[in-house]
């Protein structure tokens, strides 16, 4: 056995069983870390150790001085203040007033309020987006206003990106409605207070530089530590984060229409008739229209019945609050939240649980909770007679939505239900081929409609459960044609053939491409 | 450009700005976790997905049969049962049952009810440990009874090694109070409710395989999640986890002791005059006697001078929880719950805060707990006259204690108090120097006998508070020679050469070795 000496003087062997040992030494020993150097202090900075971290930093400037943000970065952000945050577009116009270009920026979603970015993305400022794009930044994609590819990722795909060094971040800035002053950060409490704030937390966890940005700043330790101060370089306490008010936009009220409540009623009605809706059971349904009404039809088939689900996953909202506090829900898994009736109901009840997209959606994980979900409820802008199935381009071709959950939530419940009108402003929604293929028709169940309900043949389970119940089903071949005898058969948009996005699978594989359109 | 086909006759670029692109295949989309393979289910397994995730197993044999764990495996159990724990004996039974040998142990620590293992120890079963090895155990060791050289970690080096890959962990045993079927659990509720589980966390983040050991199955969703479901592959449900009535093992009532006495009344006065107990502050101290009556004293100078602390850090105890209760302590961030009361309040009192090892000592965090900390007390087996501490072997060379929490707190703490008698059965505590360097001296600040209080002359600082005072300043070497007049010089330990322990610092390097004891 060779032996050496540490710098304590105490003997070592220099290997064990193959293992070659480092003896401890004075410059590596000190693991204390400060703010702002990338590693540990290097040094014998012992003395640093007497005073306790504080990671707050004074001004927007100091923090963007610390930072030095390169040409080329790329920077993210979370959506749970949806349209009402003020942070995506603070950041990003302070960066081009210091002159940096070619950002990526990698926002877990991006509402109208951030249009304010379109000057930037013509400018050269940002040159990639790998984000759900809504809107008119989508259709700037559509049009190749956007220098770079950008991709279309679900939320369990960009966590599997981050955690696999697929999407490496270079600054995470975090909205956080209560944070104290070594990061540890929550979105409960706080004049803005908006629910979860899970979506931030692969950024927290992988980001080569964490930033908190809070205007609920409260003494540490802040209690709930949705997003871990031990993840966070540094906290800039602001006036105001964003405003929650605006956390329910992209949702519904209970629809009017027609069309509408005969798709949600048909969707409850196949849930009961199916055998789904049972004691214990569990659903996802999105917060727009169709699926808020499906919701409370489902709910009045829940309170006949006597049926109790165990829970509901997805988005938080005040009709699910209700149905927890009514005893029908057993528990909400929320992974941001539409209202402040469901961040309150987050805040105070144990039986609404803060989720995270590697809980509930990651690709790698050893299941999620979509794996847990007997039926989800979703939408789409246009469906294929294979069941394929397009979230994100309309029928003209542009570029308008994000992936979301979908295909995590579609490729992992028991049943996944698309709920969509046969057709939108005389344009068929059930068509030959999707303009982008987002979800493959595998994963696709039932297709409801207000013409009929359409049960994907390979569920010959489904097909047996709901035959003579009454319902009305249809083959997609037929809604297709009895839908273009009604619209005629549109022409399909003129692509030049520069893709302007990649749709991502959950498995980072590419399942189709969204090209610039030729007008 | 060039341009190939994914499985759905999508058209794809085959490569976009470098990034070569992986056309999506029906093969590899399916991310379905399925329990029991190593890797996702690789063929077209959408059907799987039609059913809800179960990960329970229905014995023993059946999850022993499904791990396969071949010789020289390594396992790893966490300590939030102590001396109540009945999973590492009971896996290691079966295990030697069936015949595994070379078996690395990575248990969190150890307690006498593991004592059980020595069998398994002398016989091979058992061939390397890397934990705390406390009593028997320790002592086998010190005998070179382990075959092969065992490590020691300090919680925060634990964490590090298994973030780190150094501490490769193929199956991780999580005894949980409270799970579902999916492997959500804590520690909060179920008749064995123990508190945190928070030492697990990095074993189920990183492990292989991950298994919950339950007595408290409740149904999906488990609402806290201690240990996130998504990292879990099987779940065991058993009659018993273990005795949570024996948590409280090792630490002490309320001394009686005249030398522990003085010890604790002048560390609490040391810590009021030398400024540190002011309003906000924030303190760590064990569960040991010393530990336990010098909270008391010093809750008592902050009742009169009316100083509130913002934290207390460390394993949570009634005596804190009273603190808390009574609004002398702002929080309580607990890494395990030493008795029933602190159980209680961890699951009742949104200001009792669970941690993890990450949070409270990671090395590599961006800052932990400990940073935060204004004072932590720790205890020692010696101390030598330049401030080097031991918290591992005894005097006589026998190894009888882990690490535990103690490097972490030493160098992260504003200031870090040894508090320890002089001398215990007629054997000096104050030493030339230590028999095992557990920490290095300049980590140490104060240390606090019953003899007087010696103060790090690199801590200027203190010594300028605490001068003229009327504090007993005392001089180590002064100290060393006063208890050697009673004492006398002890002859050191005869060892051999073998090294049968190595002691690891934060950073992994080895800042010491125990060696074979040679009687």
């Amino acid at each position: 056995m060779e032996w050496t000496t540490n710098s304590l003087g105490r003997a070592i062997p220099t290997e064990i069983a193959g293992r070659i040992l480092r003896p401890y030494g004075d410059m590596e020993a000190v693991t204390r870390f400060v703010p702002g150097k990338k590693k540990p202090c290097a040094g014998d900075c012992a003395q640093i150790a007497r005073r306790r971290l504080d990671k707050r930093v004074a001004s927007w400037d100091e923090l963007l001085d610390r930072l030095s943000i390169r040409d080329g970065a790329t920077i993210s952000f979370h959506h749970h203040l949806r349209n009402g945050d003020r942070i995506v577009n603070e950041v990003v116009s302070r960066l081009a007033a210091r002159g940096v270009r070619g950002l990526r920026l990698a926002a877990t979603s991006l509402f109208p309020v951030h249009d304010a970015l379109l000057p930037y993305i013509r400018s050269g400022v940002i040159s990639r987006i790998e984000s759900s794009m809504n809107g008119s930044i989508g259709s700037a994609c559509s049009h190749g206003e956007i220098e770079e590819v950008c991709i279309l990722r679900s939320h369990g795909d960009r966590q599997r990106a981050i955690a696999a060094g697929e999407l490496k971040i270079d600054v995470a800035f975090i909205a956080a409605p209560c944070a104290d002053s070594f990061g540890n950060a929550n979105g409960l409490s706080g004049k803005s207070a908006c629910g979860p704030l899970g979506y931030a937390r692969p950024d927290s966890q992988n980001a080569a530089c964490v930033v908190v940005i809070t205007d609920g700043l409260v003494p540490y330790p802040c209690q709930h530590w949705s997003i871990q101060g031990s993840n966070v370089d540094y906290v800039l306490e602001v006036e105001s984060i964003g405003d929650n008010a605006a956390i329910n936009f992209g949702t519904t009220k209970l629809t009017r229409s027609p069309t509408q409540l005969i798709i949600a009623e048909t969707t409850a009605r196949f849930i009961e008739t199916a055998g789904i809706m049972k004691d214990g059971f569990s659903f996802q349904a999105g917060a727009g229209g169709i699926s808020l009404a499906a919701i409370v039809f489902l709910a009045k088939r829940m309170r006949e019945a006597r049926v109790k689900a165990a829970f509901a996953h997805g988005g938080g909202t005040g009709a699910l609050v209700g149905l927890l506090n009514e005893g029908l829900l057993g528990s909400i898994i929320d992974l941001q939240s539409f209202d402040l009736e469901a961040v309150r109901s987050c805040a105070e009840n144990p039986n609404h649980i803060e989720s995270d997209p590697y809980a509930s959606y990651g690709p790698l994980a050893k299941g999620c909770v979509a794996d847990m979900l007997d039926v989800a409820i979703l939408g789409a802008t246009e469906v294929d007679i294979d069941f394929n199935v397009n979230v994100n381009t309309h029928s003209d071709g542009l570029l308008l939505h994000g992936i979301g959950g979908h295909t995590d939530a579609a490729s992992s419940a028991g049943c996944t239900i698309i709920t969509a009108p046969s057709f939108r402003k005389r344009i068929p929604v059930i068509r030959e081929k999707v303009t982008t293929l987002t979800c493959p028709g595998k994963y696709v169940d039932v297709i409801v409609t207000e013409r009929g309900i359409a049960i994907n043949p390979i569920r010959e389970d489904l097909v047996e459960k709901v035959t003579g119940s009454g319902l009305p089903l249809v083959s997609l071949e037929e809604l297709m044609h009895d839908v273009q005898k009604i619209t005629g058969v549109p022409e399909a948009p003129h692509f030049k053939e520069r893709p302007v996005a990649l749709v991502e699978w959950r498995d980072g594989s590419v399942i189709d491409i969204v090209r610039e359109l030729d007008v």
